[in-house]
């Protein structure tokens, strides 16, 4: 069984744009809603694979054209985080959910040992070690990075509606947070909004970003704002101008 | 030239008695002054490897014996940090240091891209990959962890005298430190000391254990006080208890 999904299963990152020029490096951990077909979509329904509990809904196009406009590398998990939660690490239950909002995962119940193991060295690891050498490579080369991470949330969570439409999450680092809250005029904007570095969302900057001492920021944009191609477009072009002058800003600084 | 490296060099770690029932996970990336020697000791004389600049003096027997005490697995790096310094990340100068302490290191300086991404790919990587295997299987196992790294300091740093024996470092997670530090009598024991977390020593530790949700130490312990193998005895014992007994009560609370 595992060595068929091996067979079937390919890299589970892309890159996009390698050769970026930009300091920004964007990544996005649930650009997928993809799950192999040997893991029976985890016992789901069709229509739960599209919800938000499967991926982040928007966050992959979005990604991709702020790639384009900042000229940035990006680097995409290719499958779903209901397989594995790459912005969780392994010691989490959210890494491998059970219970997702309200929804029970049936294929993520009773998973043995070399069941987790495999999740985690197949589909988290090699996604984790990309951005690890890519970050390797920029310091051997001593050019500047600024990992920046773009999720999308649902408006509607448990019942309840959220105001907020751009949250800028941080944790160790709150200077692109800081600096870019007032950026967004008639944009509901709020730091560590509609959830923050205690819910254990930072995972992936604390992992990647902090301990090399990189500025860092995580993007969250409200989901039902770039389900369309054209909402997608207009948030990466919001984005794109106060990011380039911020990653600007911290190039004077050093 | 690589290529030739690439034959001579083993794997840059060792993993000693894996299979240790304690939940306490020794950790030792000073453990070598060991340097291969196509590199041609980097220039310097066979003196200066023997002095804590190449490696904490005493921190790999000290470690070795806490490890059967406690029956803890125990992860070293084979070699020197003058090569690559596995608690630095690459983004640090003081990875590949040009200077140590007062001491130039020839071999380290005017190195080439390839020359920095070799020793990335080859010391470092190889060291925190195996580490981050062995906590993902202990937590897929639903085993606990508790890294806990052990290093040593010179009694005279600059030319300046430290009286600090112990020290418990810390950044993220000060339980350990704080609960430990009135549990050796007559021992000069301090609380990030003689270096701490903005010197950036918590790099492993950020790396590793806090993003997990980890407890976790760092120790350091003056080199003047475990050079000899009586010396080494005497610390691994005088710290087996109280970590022992530290760990219980960690487990007593999840």
């Amino acid at each position: 069984m595992l060595e068929k999904l091996r067979a079937e299963t390919g890299p589970s990152f892309d890159i996009v744009n390698a050769e970026g020029r930009s300091p920004i490096v964007l990544v996005c951990e649930h650009a997928s809603n993809h799950i192999p077909a040997s893991f029976a979509s985890l016992g789901l329904k069709d229509t739960d694979l599209q919800r938000h509990i499967a991926w982040d809904i928007g966050a992959e196009g979005t990604a991709r054209l702020l790639s384009r406009l900042l000229d940035a590398p990006l680097i995409l998990q290719r499958y779903s985080r209901l397989l594995y939660d790459c912005n969780r690490g392994p010691e989490n239950p959210g890494a491998i959910p059970e219970l997702s909002e309200t929804t029970e995962i049936p294929g993520n119940k009773n998973l043995s040992v070399e069941d987790k193991l495999w999740r985690i060295n197949h589909i988290a690891r090699p996604f984790h070690h990309a951005i690890e050498q890519f970050l390797d490579t920029r310091a051997a080369k001593s050019q500047r990075a600024i990992p920046v991470s773009i999720h999308s949330f649902t408006k509607v969570y448990k019942g309840k509606e959220r105001a907020v439409e751009l949250g800028l999450l941080f944790d160790r680092d709150p200077w692109l947070a800081n600096h870019l809250v007032k950026s967004f005029p008639g944009i509901n904007t709020q730091l560590n909004e509609p959830y923050g570095p205690k819910d254990g969302v930072m995972h992936l900057m604390n992992l990647h970003a902090a301990p090399r001492g990189l500025n860092h920021l995580m993007i969250e944009i409200r989901n039902d704002l770039i389900e369309t191609e054209r909402g997608q477009q207009q948030w990466a072009q919001r984005l794109s101008i106060p990011l380039q002058q911020a990653a600007a800003k911290l190039g004077e600084a050093k």
